[in-house]
């Protein structure tokens, strides 16, 4: 490599960030227990690829007006355009129409995996995030519907959120019922007209009055353009909001149906509740759509009180595998936000530290002595002990005896010239050594003290290694 | 949806592919003892996002001589170059050198992940694969290269493949000192002779000679142009590679001192072994390079037999991070090809099949009872007995039941009217069916017997059907 090429700054493109260790471990045992309960539920694991060819994924993300905006898309060698997956649901419906005559029917899957926006990035905005997906594809019944909300509520339950959630269900074609009754009928207006219920919470009845007239504009400046109802249009939409349902629709009896289920399974209003505001922003929903609702209050970043929100959510999507087969195949599933969750789980104390025990440390006194020190890990190794020797640049005893330390290794071993020469090692004990750090103010004292130091003979080490980490739990 | 629209193939672009509920669960668990050695060793997890910008990934991949070749790249919204990950060497050079000043030095890391080659998809060849590696920055002697080489045999040896592998070592600075006798200057003609010895196991060394000459056909016709060397150059090269080594070479001296790690911690030439004909493809290697080996007999596309092969490999790649930071960084480090390597367990019965035990399937019989088979699911479920009520579309009976038997079900629970009436469940224990099955014959008598069905009282289901699983066991 040339030295005196520029140098590359070191950073990631905006909406993209690294994983630390703790995050990891922490993420990966939320995952455990989220898996464990869609396994109880019967559902098995598949997984696709990144990448699909752009009209396969189809057009289908929320608050994107432009084509292809949102999606992260490229042309291959073959110039064909591919794009990566905007979410796990679209790759799942092609996977099912590719392997249609082998698959079991219903068929019920779940994967957990990275998902793509290209978008602008913000706070807690990522280009790259974690979906984990359950779906229920050829069952075209409200038990499937249903099975999904219990699902959920029971995930929020075994992640030790009872009472901190609220799975809120409605049905597409009740809002269907509204639009018709209202007279909209152009898809663009229909749309917007959803998503303008959908920011009730977010914006109260003023802001959804404003998406659905003229417009809205918001804080900074910027001017979201409405749905343009006339006065009757608005007022029917309005009432809705309001609370009124339109009678004899199809959706309504599916929500009865569905709350049949949840009495009869014991779920409460405490878990799962009808309720009218819920749209979900995706285009290809049909009928019942969900939401995972986080209850408890906290500061967003204009220092106000609000509820912590959405974690996830779904419905049914009748007529996103037609667009491979002729036949209708109906379908439902659900999403989780698995990084917004975790970030939830960790304000309430729920998400559990995983940070793993220090590796023990052998360091290295002389440089030609090596391998007596390899010797030594091997031996700890072999006897399944985490443990290293020090490869680092330092000669210097202090400094790594603070690698040690910044590695919250519990102990380090110690083999200078005296101790080769006599047949022993010093083994310091590094969560000893701070406990009696905190009652030594004394730096004579301590020196001579050396606390949590002790010698053994060489051929103990490995015992004598068992009985520290031992006393140290 | 538009029901006249043209319907889309359900199909991936070539190199990708699905993976189904058995290879997710035993790679899964391949995955896991993997892990476990890395851990042992003192590494710790940290993980980078897919994207990072094209600058920062540089151009090192092998057998690609234009610009870019071999990597997924695409701009994003604000117009920058971003690039798929081709490996996980270098998104973790810029990781260290981004965060060179709260990391622990030297800093030992592993990471799991996918990866992306933008290449001509082949047999075996795909465009995204799973690579697990695992790397020591800031470590500048042969000890940390040494560890690799063991840890890469310890992995080997928790995979059940002791006496299958070997752990080959060469160092590219007896490359460098053969090039240089050789009187090969050239960067680009030095890389056509390393890939030229590193071919001595798939071609042999006239297939090497060839290379090293004017070039090379193979039996398809496709000509590889060779590196030129003169008739005296390609003796130098040779001879190398007939075992003849450059005297007093830094690299032969790393060498000996890895060989005296090894002896000291009892990894004989069985495990791992010095051999002049490693090179690796990456153009960043600058020390110590090595290469797991399968060694047991298979047979090629041409019905040949050979030996397994590479399922990884790495080396020391002291210039990686020296391009985001002025100092040296010296590191090390390897990577297993997951995929790869899990082929390799199946081929030796040492992968684990992971299929997990199929749902209770509660049968539908009455559609308009679905409250009362939904509550069964639910007990059974409060109880952690894998369980669902049947979705489909079908109220077939045999249907139902041959739903449960592809879903591999221990049993299926029945209640139709006559069961309803009298409070009690038919249980189907699907595997004490099987069995029956195959020592009745006659159809009549099979009607008559209804192996393995039995009758409960519903107050039993929960009790009845965990007596039914722990008697399958």
């Amino acid at each position: 490599m040339n030295e005196k090429a520029k140098l590359i700054a070191p950073r990631l493109p905006r909406g993209f960030e690294d994983r630390a260790p703790g995050d990891i471990g922490a993420v990966d045992a939320m995952i455990a227990k989220i898996r464990t309960v869609y396994e109880r539920y019967g559902f098995d694991p598949v997984e696709t690829p990144f990448f699909e060819f752009t009209e396969t994924l189809g057009k289908f993300l929320p608050d994107t007006d432009r084509p292809n905006a949102g999606v992260f898309s490229l042309q291959d060698e073959d110039e064909q355009w591919m794009s990566l997956r905007y979410d796990l649901t679209a790759p799942l419906a092609r996977h099912f129409a590719e392997n249609f005559e082998s698959l079991p029917k219903p068929y019920r899957s779940y994967r957990c995996g990275w998902v793509f926006r290209n978008e602008k990035p913000g706070p807690g905005r990522f280009r790259q995030f974690m979906q984990f997906d359950a779906d229920t594809v050829g069952a075209p019944g409200p038990e499937a519907d249903a099975e999904m909300c219990m699902m959920m509520a029971d995930v929020m339950d075994a992640l030790g959120l009872a009472g901190k959630y609220v799975v809120r269900v409605n049905n597409r074609k009740v809002l269907d019922g509204v639009l018709e009754a209202a007279g909209v009928a152009d898809e663009g207006q229909k749309l917007t007209v959803l998503r303008a219920i959908d920011k009730l919470d977010k914006f109260g009845i003023e802001g959804v009055a404003a998406l659905l007239g003229e417009g809205r504009k918001d804080e900074s400046g910027d001017f979201t353009k409405g749905a343009g109802l006339t006065a009757q249009q608005d007022r029917t939409v309005l009432d809705y909001v309001n609370g009124q349902t339109p009678p004899d629709n199809a959706g309504v009896l599916e929500l009865g149906s569905m709350q049949t289920l949840f009495d009869a399974a014991g779920y409460g209003a405490d878990k799962i509740k009808i309720d009218p505001s819920v749209v979900r922003g995706l285009e290809y929903y049909t009928g019942p759509v969900f939401e995972i609702e986080l209850t408890f209050p906290v500061t967003n970043e204009k220092g106000q009180e609000v509820v912590f929100g959405s974690v996830g959510g779904g419905g049914r999507y009748d007529g996103l595998v037609s667009r491979f087969r002729r036949e209708p195949v109906p379908a439902t599933g659900f999403s989780i936000g698995v990084s917004r969750l975790a970030h939830a789980l960790k304000l309430t104390g729920n998400l559990e530290s995983a940070n793993a025990d220090g590796p023990v440390v052998v360091l290295v006194m002389d440089k030609d002595q090596t391998a007596r020190y390899q010797a030594m890990v091997s031996e700890l190794r072999q006897a399944g002990i985490r443990s290293e020797m020090f490869l680092g640049q330092t000669k210097n005893f202090g400094k790594q005896v603070a690698y040690a330390d910044k590695r919250n290794a519990p102990a380090v071993v110690i083999e200078g010239s005296d101790e080769r020469e006599r047949g022993v090692l010093q083994i310091k004990d590094l969560v000893a050594g701070k406990q009696a750090a905190q009652s030594i103010s004394d730096n004579t004292a301590w020196k001579a003290e050396r606390p949590g130091q002790f010698e053994i003979d060489r051929a103990d080490l490995v015992n004598s290694i068992k009985r520290l980490l031992a006393d140290q739990q």
